[in-house]
């Protein structure tokens, strides 16, 4: 008889781990259980098929069951795992739509049951007209509000990357949006001094931007009306929360699979759990931060889809390893992007590392090309090794693969010294001939 | 009496040095000889100056001889240095504009005197209407000659990267043109499969492309009125030559200044020729190409600049290393950018390496954001030991910053394993959630 493997959870890191555990092993038999009513959905997407860029959501599945069944993966949706006995290896299951339950057994199981959209216990949180978005059936759910009750006035609870990207979105669609942060500044994975030209972008595209507002109750009788932060009220017909998000290991935890300190599923480089046979990959899990060298909690789907290979690959058999990550992210803010790997200048200072920080301003093209815009590059580096610690870059185009270059730079452990000797590419219409991220290294270089 | 630095040209390198010798040493005298009208200017600039994006040759100019003044760097334009004696330690200088000539005394000097634009010897090459586009003299004659003839036809010999911002350039500028390539592919950086799309470009845009074509010769009175290539005649009111660059070595060699095997001023990590006391960088020099250990000559400005810096930090007492080049180039050619890193196939076979090339075929952004464009990356890497050995990339955007990750990547000395561990930014509007060169890196890998 084959050997069967189990997924829990049918999403970026669990897809990504059935496909990568049939390649590997072709006679594995292979069962994914998703508790929503699909699979292998881009979950990034949803702000754009909010803001109405996407058509259509089914845009966002990168595959469906039927698809995954043609290479022999049997992917179930609206299936929950409600329990996972790792001593009789088996998983408890309930069909959501006939509410049976049944008791599957497994000889490997990949554990990848994602994150869970923190939601904030206030007062009127539970009224009509408050999403979050982590589902294709949330943003279906939120997309059908905003036709029928085309609200004017909306408010986003959170500053974070689906926090400014909803704004964006829902400005799009006509709501008046006031954005809600309970912190000094947006963007908390960015230094103040980036986040900065961020709140003023947003202030600029009509957003109300409230920095060090608590919201304190959402008013309303069945639909919110308002929302009242540090005393004041706010008009709300809709309100999107985007205040975290939390690895959702209720299952491992019942199951004695052992959390790390971040409070997710604590993992080695090749994605196993403290239980034999058991992996973990995705948003259920910590990630080894390459930088800090320590585990950390970074949910994010590219993570999730090269742990989720690991995991499979490992599961089927073979052997494939996760060296980790710098914390690389990008979002765009209207016109402004904005991106970030390693450790921001606060973040450095908080390891206890003696951090230095430069900031320059450059253009992303030769000065004199038409269609050239500022930039602006902020390098974060030990103070006398010069080992760089990261990077923020701030502007209106050719910012996100330049934090890759950083990115690589973090991977590589180089110094600013090394930064300072990459072999860039020129032509003016894509650069200045000392490209903004080797001004910055030269001068962190000083 | 404070030492007596002298730079022979005054273009990227040269001012570079300049610059950097003037903070290393505030006491340095520093004069730098320039026998054309202008210093620091970007030479890659001409193309989008004779196109029109540039209204003005000035804008192309970094500092004037007034700016570097204000350092303490004599700038002295039409000023040529005919002759260096490295024993007595002076240099010959003529006033271009006077005739006037002097002996210069130098405790160190500093070697950037460039590259020349090859011209080929053939029959009618001196007639009017034949431009190179070196410097800004040659720009302006070229701009001048098209507002004067206003030309209908022209052709362009070579399908580098400056014979291809050409015909882009003059295709603005109304005139039909023919480009003459001597070899079966434009491009000769990259492999044919990547420069085949680049031709169907160009004639796409109304551009003759004419591979395996060999001018024989310029046919006119005193003006240029024809070209025969392959016995055929093809119109010509203008002629563009951009067959190739050559170190202009010429005072080198006469001052018994070493030549390394590429026929280019050998140079150490530091930029020190074989002479005490003189340094040599830019396209005058060799490069160490740290893909394959060799010196290489490959005359870029962005080397330049780098070389510069270093020879000038050395040259005033300080201590500079230049690590070397991977070979790294972008260039736009209408709507495609095309880059390359590291070794094509065909350059890792000619070495004796035993290489794999594979291509992948992706997005820019995330498949279903609008704007979405196709792209092309193509990584080469050694049989074996997966070592990446270079990349090209063809697309319509995001090109040229992508190709920085995988350069990047090669000053590593990362395995396609490696490249793929890369913590890459994503988000909708960037990068599908698996970018290019991680596929690639992925493809490669199996």
């Amino acid at each position: 008889m084959p050997e069967r493997l189990v997924v829990v959870g049918g999403v970026a890191a669990g897809m990504s781990a059935a496909a990568k555990a049939r390649r590997t092993n072709p006679d594995l038999e292979i069962v994914v259980y998703e508790k929503s009513g699909f699979v292998s959905y881009g979950a990034c997407g949803f702000p754009y098929f909010i803001k109405g860029d996407i058509a259509r959501i089914e845009e966002l599945i990168a595959r469906t069951p039927a698809q995954f069944a043609r290479q022999g993966i049997r992917a179930l949706t609206h299936h929950e795992v409600t329990h996972i006995d790792v001593t009789a290896r088996t998983v408890t299951v309930r069909d959501r739509r006939t509410g049976e339950t049944r008791v599957d057994p497994w000889d490997k199981l990949i554990l990848t049951t994602g994150g869970v959209a923190t939601r904030p216990s206030l007062p009127g949180v539970t009224l009509s007209g408050i999403f979050t978005l982590r589902t294709p059936e949330d943003a279906l759910a939120l997309d059908a509000w905003l036709k029928e009750h085309r609200p004017h006035r909306g408010v986003i609870v959170g500053g974070g990357y689906i926090g400014l990207e909803m704004a964006e979105a829902l400005m799009a669609r006509g709501v008046r949006v006031t954005l809600i942060e309970m912190l000094p500044q947006v963007l908390p994975t960015v230094d103040p001094d980036v986040a900065a030209p961020v709140a003023e972008t947003l202030t600029r595209h009509g957003v109300e931007v409230l920095l060090t507002h608590r919201v304190e109750v959402f008013e309303g009788k069945t639909r919110v009306r308002e929302v009242v932060a540090n005393g004041h009220t706010f008009p709300a017909e809709v309100v999107v929360l985007s205040v975290g998000v939390r690895p959702n290991v209720t299952l491992a935890q019942e199951a004695g699979i052992a959390l790390g300190p971040t409070g997710a599923v604590a993992v080695d480089a090749q994605m196993r759990t403290n239980v034999p046979h058991v992996w973990a990959a995705g948003d259920v899990a910590e990630v080894h931060h390459l930088v800090t060298g320590k585990p950390a909690y970074i949910p994010l789907g590219t993570t999730a889809n090269k742990q989720g290979r690991v995991a499979g690959t490992n599961a089927a058999g073979g052997n494939a390893r996760f060296a980790g990550v710098v914390g690389t992210a990008v979002v765009k803010v209207f016109d402004l992007h904005v991106a970030r790997t390693g450790l921001s200048e606060q973040q450095a200072r908080e390891e206890g590392i003696d951090a230095a920080a430069i900031t320059v301003q450059s253009t992303t093209r030769a000065h004199y090309m038409p269609g050239s815009r500022p930039i602006q590059v902020k390098l974060v580096y030990e103070r006398g090794t010069h080992r760089l610690l990261g990077g923020q870059i701030v502007g209106q185009e050719g910012v996100a693969k330049r934090i890759d270059v950083l990115a690589a730079a973090l991977h590589a452990g180089w110094t600013t010294y090394d930064l300072a000797q990459l072999d860039a590419s020129y032509a003016p219409p894509f650069a200045p001939v000392w490209d903004p991220i080797l001004v910055a290294a030269n001068v962190a270089s000083r």
